[in-house]
Order: C-alpha cells, then structure tokens, then sequence
C-alpha cells in the first residue's frame, strides 16, 4: 500500500480529517432560545460567578489543544505552521479515536518562544489540557516549563513525554524477559533533542543508575567545554564518571541502546560489542537506526522500533489518549512524574507476564482497553499526590 | 418555558454543546499509516512546496474561529474570557446548524487590543475565517481593522455587521411596504456602539443621505467638543446640518427609528412625533427600546425587535452563517461593503413581494434557504470585486 499517494486522496476527497458537532438539537426556536439567547445568559451568569463552573457547563473538560509551530514535524523538520496542519488534525484525530477527546488543532505562525508560550496562555479558557507538539528542541523545554507556570491545566509536550513513557513501558516488559532490573542496567541513548532527554529523566525515576548519551558529537560529558544549558543538564544526569569518546564505545558493554537520532547510527559491529542479551530501540523514523534484522543477526535479543510494520511498535499513541484521558477526568492541574511512570507500567501491563516474548513486549495501538488502563493509572498517581 | 433554567439543564446534562469529530476512519493500522505517520508527510510536504494547497489537504477550507475576549456579553457586559464560552459555543452551534461550518471557540484571557489581534494573527493558519465576538466598543473596530490588514482571510465582527446587515434587510422590505426610498428617507439611530456604527455606514452604502445618531448624551453632531475618534468619524457621516438636542428632538419627523441601545429609550409621544408610516427597529436585547404594543398603539406601521416572541424579529442568525459560507467558497479574503449589501438584499428577498406584511418583513431563523441564499449573493458579490 502506497501510503504517501493514499493519504493525499484521502485528505484531498474529506478536506482534512476534522469536523465539529453540536451535542444539542436546534430545531426551533425553543432550541435556539436554550443554547443561545436568551438562554445562555444563565451558564455565563454562573460561571462569571464561579470560574470553576465552566467545567461544568462547557465542553472544556473534555477539550484539548494540538499546539504547534511547525518547527520539528516528524521527519520533515522546520515545515512552518500550516505544512504542519495535517500532522496537527492527525493527532486530533487520534485524540479522538483513541480516548474519545475533542482535540483541535492550533498551528501557530510565530516561531518566537514568548509569543508561543503567551498565544498557549491566552486562549486556555476552553481548554482542558493542551498537547504541545513538533516544537524544536531547546526551545520546547522552556515552552512546556514557563507555560505550565502560567496555566492550571495540564501541558504536554508528546514528542518527550509520550515516546519516554511508551520506551519505558518497553523497557519494563523487556527487562522481566531478560531477568534484569532497572538498578543494574547500563543504558546508551543516542540523541538529545526532545525525546531523548524526557527519556534519560524517566529512566531514572524508573530506577536506572548508569546512562551514557550521545549526540553528533559523540558522548555527552561534563567534561566537555561550552555546553548548551539543556545539554548541561543532561551531562549531570548521565555519565557519572565523565568519560568521553564516540557512540560506538559508548554502546560498548550496554545492556539497552535506545536510538532517537537517525537511520543506520547503529552497526552490527556495535551490537555485537554491548552487554549480553542485548535490547535495542531503534526509533527514528522511517529509517531506524539498526534494521530489525541486522539487529538480530548481530546478536541483539529484543527489537522495538518506531514502525508498524515491525514487530514490537514502541507507539507514542499508546499512551497520550489515555494520559489525557485519566488528567482530565481527575482534572489534574499538571502531569507529575508520577502520572508518567504509573502511565509506563499500565502499558506495559497490558500484556499479561506469560504472553510476553521477544517479538512481544508492547502491545499494538489498536489493542483494546489501552487508554482506559493509562487513564485509571494516570488518574489515580495524582489523586495520590493531592 | 423557562429558557434560564433549561438552559443550564441542557449546559451540564451535555458538557457543553460542541464536539469534534473524524472525518476519516481509523480502524486499522492501515488506517493509521494513511491519516497519520508514515502518510501524513506527503500532504505536509505538498503544503510546504504549495502553501495555497492548505484548502485542498486541511479542515481549513471550512474552518472559522469565533474570538472574543468576553468583554461585551450579550446584555451581560464585561463578563471575560471563561464566562463568554457558552456564547461562543452557542455561535458556533448556529454556524454549524446553520451553515455546517465547523466553528472553534476561542475565548482570549487578555483584553489587551494588540495581543487580541498578535494572537488571531498567530493562529490563523488552520482556519478559512474569523468571527469576532462580543468585543467592547471602540477595540473592536480597532482590532477587526488591524487584525484583516494581517490576514488574508476574512475577518468579520459580527454584532457590527451582522446586526447592519439584517436592519439593512429589514428596512428594504420595510421600505417595499410603505412605498419609501432609502434616497429619500429620515432615518434615528440610538446607539453609536459596534453595531450602531456598522448600521450607519450600511445605509449610507444603501443610499440614505438623512442620518441622525444619538448616543446617551444626545444628538452626536461634530459641534461637539473632545468627541472620541470613532464618534468623530460618526458625526462626519452623519447630521450634516451639527444640529444639537435630545433623541426626543432627533426623533421627531424622522421615517425610521433603528435602537440598538436600551430599554424603554423610545416613548408613545416620540414615535407620534415621528414622519407618516413610522418604521421601528428596537433591537435592545432582552426589553425593547419600545415593547411592541406600545409602539403600535402610538401609530407604528411596522415594528421589529430581536426577540423571537414578537413578530419581525431582527436575528443576526439570517445572515453570519451564509456570508461566511459565500466567503469560504469563493476564497473571499475579506467581506467587502458589496458583499454585505448583497447579504442584505438576499435575506430580504426570501420573502417574496406578495407576502410581504407588517407583520413579516423578515424570514425567521429557521426559514429554509436563506443561509444558502445569502452565500449565494455574497459569493457573486466577492467575484464581481475581483
């Protein structure tokens, strides 16, 4: 199937993938009187009254923002804002499928910091929760820290939280096949930008000690001069002995190589070189670092990547639904590290201990129930942490 | 029926009134391959080579947002952003009942006029139009004016225009039926807010040459002093003789009397001293500048308000849905004066001449058609400017 030719003709034939709906008739002017005036003076009465009200009497607890600048969309890079529509209405669309959740689509012009981080601000009264995505790294740090300051809704940036939350759901359910624990693991990550430093981060709340990170340049390390702020702080989270050189001898004596960089980082040569029963998760896409096969032929005993036509999809859409989904039903003000890591186990505990295998450690995104198990999990670790 | 209190039934029984939904399926990972990654770059990247293919491969095409920032509320005032969503939500119920225009509401914290339009500005790319919304006089001219300089798509402030653009089509059948021209005519306005404002430069493109305005201090008339620029501009166009007085003394002999303004403004002794066959609008919302049975008793020939209980009732409804319509079909990048007195025309023609009466000289909301005939007239009229 020639996906690139299919999805044009099906945009082109629906004119995008979004509709909007009423949920109340109007009929007649009974109707018109009830949702509009003179009727709807009374809900704006109440909530002027009450701010909390509007989630009460607006679709606002059910409602979340896709926002983005359009300067990191998939593979495609700094495309701008309506390039990235369609990517934009496809997560909504998800939003949708997946959790039930009125997600609309917010491509914003301005690629400046405090514009985007001001825009997001101002237009959250609808909002239940917004979903910051393809914004480039650093930038996307501080948009997600300094917006999350100024609303009392969640705000979550997918390409981190989401693909370090279904990594770590793999990485758990990898570990009970291998019979290791997060305590003893040596871990290489290769690539900084957005969703390889959310990872670094849960795989310590997960319990890892010992992380190794790479970037073009080769391992990150304290060592080196004229760090970036975001890459500073990555050099005090990992690499506890500073040690410094290039991925392949980081990679080297590894237990899990996790790759959101680019096609063919990873050599067989490496895999044969890491730690024994090797797990690698080759992420980038389309091209993954490794190919499953070579992977296996080098040694590596389990393969995620980021496609669906491999076995083992490590899929950021097996837990944003239902992380939105448990927030807003709880109406949580913030997605803690603690929602995120109750998320990671609800994932991987959708398969059941006896069913996982090699080519099975994270279930598809169509398996049923997904999104109801994060949400219930995500749900619960904030009622914990009021 | 009691319209407050079902209302708030139907607000919280419904969480709100809109939803969103998918125009695609996604059923399968086929399905997700094709609306999403991998197949989702080939129309971003079609965009990004095209930006104009934004209206072939995005929702865009029949998109609007609804903006306000609450701060003029229906006859509720300065009620904010949170509070105003019901209204929004209403608006967009009637653009999508109406018009099957998928409309967002997007209610703005700020109320600060150039952050209104930098924020409208900054999220345009997903959308075909703007609404603006309930936005205090004078910003609102200020930020519909700015904001369509910013954008190539149309931007229409619908309690200015929509409002003048349904009087204006009142008073053509109106005039029908008491043999008057607009040439020749004597026309009252009390209320130099956005829709006063918006009225008066309506009939002047309608060909009334005899305007006299008042606001709550009296006749405007620019030999007045420290008049504020929008009143200034007003009193240019209106009352060439700079007489000075009261509404009494403005109402006196004049053929049609248009209040957008408050309760009980117009008495039985003001509308006796008016021409032969006096004409009343009185569209204050929810009590009348004159109840109706009062104004006929007094010798009104035709009266209309904006309430659905009396006959003629003046509904904004008969016109946003269909000229956002004509203006997303034909690409319109702006609603232009032609377009509006188009608009105006057709809604006054879907009652043809033999019926029309006192009594009906205004289709009702749910008269089958007019959005249709409105998006009709709007269109040809965007297409004969270009």
């Amino acid at each position: 199937m020639d996906y690139y030719k299919e999805s044009l003709k099906l945009h082109e034939e629906n004119k995008g993938k979004l509709a909007v709906v009423c949920k109340v008739p109007l009929k007649d002017k009974d109707d018109l009187s009830t949702a509009y005036t003179p009727g709807v003076a009374e809900p704006c009465r109440e909530i002027h009254k009450d701010p909390e009200l509007v989630y009460k009497y607006t679709a606002k607890s059910n409602t979340v923002a896709v926002i983005s600048d359009g300067s990191a969309v998939l593979g495609l890079g700094n495309i701008g804002a309506k390039a990235s529509i369609p990517v934009m209405e496809g997560k909504a669309v998800l939003f949708k499928s997946f959790a039930d959740i009125d997600a609309i689509p917010i491509c914003i012009e301005s690629q400046d910091t405090d514009e985007i981080i001001n825009i997001a601000k101002n237009i959250a009264p609808t909002l239940g929760g917004i979903n910051l995505e393809d914004i480039s790294a650093p930038r996307c740090f501080e948009i997600e820290r300094r917006l999350q300051e100024l609303v009392d809704i969640p705000v979550f940036h997918d390409d981190q939280h989401g693909t370090a939350i279904v990594v770590s759901a793999a990485s758990i359910n990898a570990l009970k096949l291998v019979g290791k624990r997060f305590e003893d693991i040596k871990v290489v990550i290769n690539g900084a930008g957005a969703a390889g430093t959310s990872i670094v981060k849960m795989l310590i709340a997960l319990g890892v000690k010992d992380i190794i990170m790479c970037d073009s340049k080769g391992i990150i390390s304290k060592a080196q001069q004229g760090l970036s702020p975001s890459k500073q702080e990555l050099s005090e989270l990992t690499n506890h002995e500073a040690i410094t050189g290039t991925l392949k001898e980081a990679v080297a004596g590894r237990d899990l190589f996790i790759g959101v960089s680019g096609p063919k980082m990873l050599t067989e040569e490496m895999v044969t070189s890491m730690a024994a029963d090797p797990i690698i998760f080759a992420m980038a896409n389309p091209e993954p670092e490794i190919m499953p096969e070579l992977a296996k032929k080098a040694g590596a005993r389990i393969i995620g990547t980021g496609r669906s036509d491999f076995p083992n999809q490590i899929n950021n859409v097996l837990v944003f639904p239902g992380i939105f989904k448990g927030a807003l039903a709880v109406r949580a003000k913030r997605i803690t590290e603690e929602m995120k890591v109750a998320a990671a186990y609800a994932v991987a505990e959708v398969i059941p201990e006896e069913e996982l295998k090699e080519d099975y450690i994270i279930p598809s995104a169509f398996h049923p129930g997904v999104a109801d198990a994060v949400a219930k999990a995500a749900g619960q670790a904030w009622k914990g942490k009021e």
